[in-house]
């Protein structure tokens, strides 16, 4: 095996290129055995285990500085850094996580998860190699659908014409984003593709940089002979790599959306071990939607390339038709495109996650909030309780959209609420408005929901109690309620509960009315505190003698964390939360 | 004089071609005198007339849908859209605003205000025009630096594949930004100029776009010639038309920078009217800067094509050399390469306006504060006293940059510690740092200043009183010093007066101490309220008897206001405030 004596890129570059095949073999069998015992980012890997192993034949990181876009497509190069132990042994697999991380190794320069970032990190490593004299290679190693998003365009544009030394651009054609391609340039790749190169309409030379073209991505061979090709050149080159998504794994192969990134699964089936078949709100909105979208031919649903925030697989996309639109990795656009379609009496409904909705904070603002646009957005993973990985964590949402003015941000904290609540966004006219999806569980409402969330910031009293008020936002009412039993247990009075739904603003005329009879007001909320909705609470009452406590996050970036430590640490447990009131009731 | 008939295009459509061209020397003088009267976006809007007048003599808006970019360069389309007088009559050119203005006219269908959006707007507008089953044209007019943004790449990339029905990008290639052009696609299009069109290599192309090229966009036969090739066209069509920016007044054509926008000038010399010529921060900040970059060759200051911010004119670009970076108006790549530099020993200066830091709010989270690179953003025109169009205004930073974790986000009062902070950051290789350029005018420090700022969230006692503590945050310290005066002259007690400096979190100690012997704390801020800074002192406070009052703007999108008036809304005067603590001190 020569896996085994890889502990470093020097000890790559022993081997013959033939080795190199051999220990590309190896190395995919140990990605396929830990993604099928652990989960992770698959198919995209498996295409790029030969072009990682042709980086570091080739270069001589880290001197050289290799910068992976997205960096879900790192696992080789974790593998051939010194990270090997993390993906052969068992016990082991924890101690690398799914992107590159400077914490870990040398090699790994940038923290990095989002996409399209790394042409502009690379003009900046080659910039400051050219004021330092340096004579490294810089090179950005992007695609899998990285492409489509405006920052890299930048970074092309800017490397095409300022960058007038070394900057190599290896672009993984894979002809997949997670989803499907989506975009014009798509089209002129598979130009470029079909003429091996030569196609008059390039791309990337229109953009400034030279180009080579390597048919099979997936030979050391041919990425190696490539590589040394443009090894120390003096000037900006695209070396466009075509590989197959998932290769060597014929169920990847075939599905290579379903295994982009999988949970455990059985090998000789690709099946999802102890596959979740319950209800998921994904899910249960997307059918929703879709019902939706056939009563109504104004609904337009909308997604940017994450087609799990939503669960729209490739047959729903279908079941969508014409009234479905996934713009690729391009979010700004998407929310530009919602205003436009909202001006023109469409109904756009766009989802993403929480941390990718960061792409477009001067969106929301200007195209959509300026403007009054009436379009519908769905938070997804805006949750303490989602993804844990520190770029991708969704605990900012709020204080990041909910301090945009004419937005209206609600925290339906129930199914039925939830659906009332899009329901009522998609056909009122008069706001944009964002939905916070709910992700501690789906709860029934106990009573009946509103329909109609027009009359903005009116919260709902739940329990009018007296002398405490738990107003309990979004994810944490269910712990609201909690609280307020564990109050009436201990102090024997009933404490009011508040749904507050609205996250935008204040209900002033109920938050002035509980000062009559009451001494503390609680604030519960699944995000960060600072600049979040509690802190808005405790300025209200801050010049009167009613108490706040606000309970939510503390502002840091959180990593794979262990989600009950991290409640405990901020209290957030209905027990802390006793003891903190003790002398305040 | 034609420009008397033009009431709405309907009007425009009965003249000649040969009348339209003298109609242009019309407008043409129109905005001169206006703007040499009362300033605005002059040199490309002389540029655009011809172009206006072309779209609305072949097209039919409002059911043929124009979308301007960024809107500055609108004025044409204003004139020719029923606000005439508004460039016309003195007494009414207060009547419309710079950009497109829904409020003013249905022909007008967006506010818009930054670049890059047209695109994205006009496939919604054509997305939903095709499932409504209409017939109208959709046209984006952009260029004039903003075809360098991404969310016009991304526009551009989707329009060109998903499009598949009419929609028409007009693009006015002046080869200008508001400073030189920035790009590989700069490159591409100077290709395209020399060879009429017909270069092998084509930006537009290579993104699904069909393609027409016009040498002389200046002239109104030859754009009708044009458009009426494309209107009514079935697939997406980029109209790449060649204008002179400047066009027909002789210093705006050789002055094509300064004269993007003017403040009131003399028509003869084109010179300034009442141009200030006392100490201003972009150019104080300017020069230290050079005298830095020559001392420290690690020092690279950037900026997104907006000179402005920190006044780095053509003559000072120059001198910064291979130390001065404009990449363009490109502010995602920007933060990103700002990273890249930070990580390769390189000591980045990045400047813009706060309303344009909108567009980095990911890249500031992901690229440098999860990498902690050290960084230095200087934060233009985050003051309720600077611009004042919607689309421009920046009181909105404070909630959007300072609850992003990692970020060091200094709130200078002063020359010397604006100065102080800056020299810190530069040379600190531990955290991003921001700075919020102080917009109240230029205060000297009464005292010695820190140089050190690396023991984060210490706040300065300045005047160590009693019973009530003032913390007044940046711009408004000024107005603090005056309400402790008050307070003193009033209640004949010396209240506690805090330069807090740091907008990222709290003194903790301080705030801890204050309680001893402090009964209200008041705190003030130049920026929204909700999510801010102040609010965190209120939920610091809320379990605790002290009282706090948060002073500062409320969230709302104000629009070429009174800033007296503002103020007042929010009672932000000492005599306002002494009127709210009646009662509480």
């Amino acid at each position: 095996m020569f896996l085994e004596r890889i502990d470093s890129p020097a000890d790559l570059k022993q081997l013959s290129i033939h080795e190199c095949e051999q220990l590309a073999a190896e190395i995919r069998t140990a990605l396929l055995t830990k993604a099928s015992a652990a989960g992770g980012h698959l198919a995209s890997n498996l295409g790029m285990v030969e072009a990682s192993i042709a980086l570091h034949y080739v270069f001589d990181s880290p001197k050289d500085k290799i910068v992976f876009d997205v960096s879900h497509q790192c696992y080789t190069h974790k593998i051939l850094t010194g990270r090997r132990d993390a993906f052969l042994c068992p016990e082991k697999y924890g101690t690398a996580n799914g992107y590159t991380n400077p914490d870990e190794s040398e090699h790994d320069l940038f923290r990095v998860g989002h996409t399209a970032t790394s042409i502009s990190l690379a003009c900046g490593l080659a910039k400051a190699r050219d004021i330092n004299g340096g004579k490294e290679n810089v090179i950005a190693v992007i695609g899998d659908g990285s492409m489509s998003g405006g920052e890299a365009f930048e970074g092309l544009d800017y490397g095409g014409s300022d960058i007038n030394s070394n900057l190599i651009v290896l672009f993984n054609d894979n002809q997949m984003s997670i989803a499907e391609d989506h975009g014009g340039i798509y089209q002129n790749l598979a130009k470029l593709r079909e003429t091996e190169g030569a196609a008059e309409e390039n791309f990337f030379r229109a953009f400034g940089f030279d180009y080579l073209f390597v048919k099979n991505g997936n030979s050391v061979a041919d990425v190696v002979a490539a590589l040394r090709q443009v090894k120390d050149i003096d000037h900006p080159v695209v070396v466009h790599i075509c590989t197959t998504k998932g290769k060597g794994y014929a169920y990847a192969e075939s599905h290579k959306e379903s295994t982009h990134y999988v949970r455990p699964f059985d090998l000789a089936t690709g099946r999802e071990k102890n596959a979740f078949t319950g209800e998921r709100y994904d899910r249960l909105i997307r059918d929703h939607l879709l019902e939706k979208m056939k009563q109504d031919p104004k609904i337009v649903t909308m997604i940017a390339a994450v087609p799990d925030s939503l669960n729209f697989t490739q047959e729903y996309r279908l079941a969508g038709g014409k009234q479905f639109v996934d713009v690729g990795i391009a979010e700004e656009h998407a929310i530009a495109m919602a205003a436009g379609l909202a001006k023109n009496g469409c109904k756009p409904v766009f989802a993403t996650l929480a941390t990718f909705y960061q792409r477009t904070y001067d969106q929301i603002s200007q195209e959509l909030c300026i403007n009054n646009a009436p379009a519908t957005l769905i938070v997804a993973n805006a949750s303490v309780y989602a993804v844990n990985d520190m770029t991708h964590i969704g605990i900012f949402d709020i204080p990041m959209m909910s301090n945009i003015p004419n937005l209206v941000y609600l925290a339906p904290t129930n199914r039925q609420e939830y659906f009332a609540m899009l329901d009522w966004s998609i056909d009122q006219t008069e706001h944009p408005v964002a939905l916070r999806a709910p992700r501690n569980g789906i709860f029934e409402a106990k009573g009946s929901v509103d329909t109609d969330y027009s009359r903005l910031n009116v919260y709902k009293t739940v329990t009018r109690g007296e002398k405490v008020a738990i107003l309990a936002l979004g994810d944490f009412f269910q712990m609201g309620e909690e609280l307020a039993q564990a109050v009436k247990d201990a102090y024997g009075f009933i404490p009011t509960l508040i749904n507050p739904r609205y996250i935008t603003g204040l209900d002033e005329t109920l938050l002035q009315e509980l000062k009559k009879d009451h001494t503390l007001v609680i604030t519960l909320e699944d995000g960060v505190l600072d600049g979040g909705w509690g802190q808005k609470i405790a300025s209200f009452y801050g010049p009167s003698d009613v108490k706040v406590l606000n309970y939510g996050l503390k502002k840091e970036f959180l990593d794979r964390y262990d989600i009950n430590k991290v409640l405990e640490r901020n209290h957030l447990r209905v027990d802390l939360i006793m003891q903190d009131i003790r002398g305040l009731v």
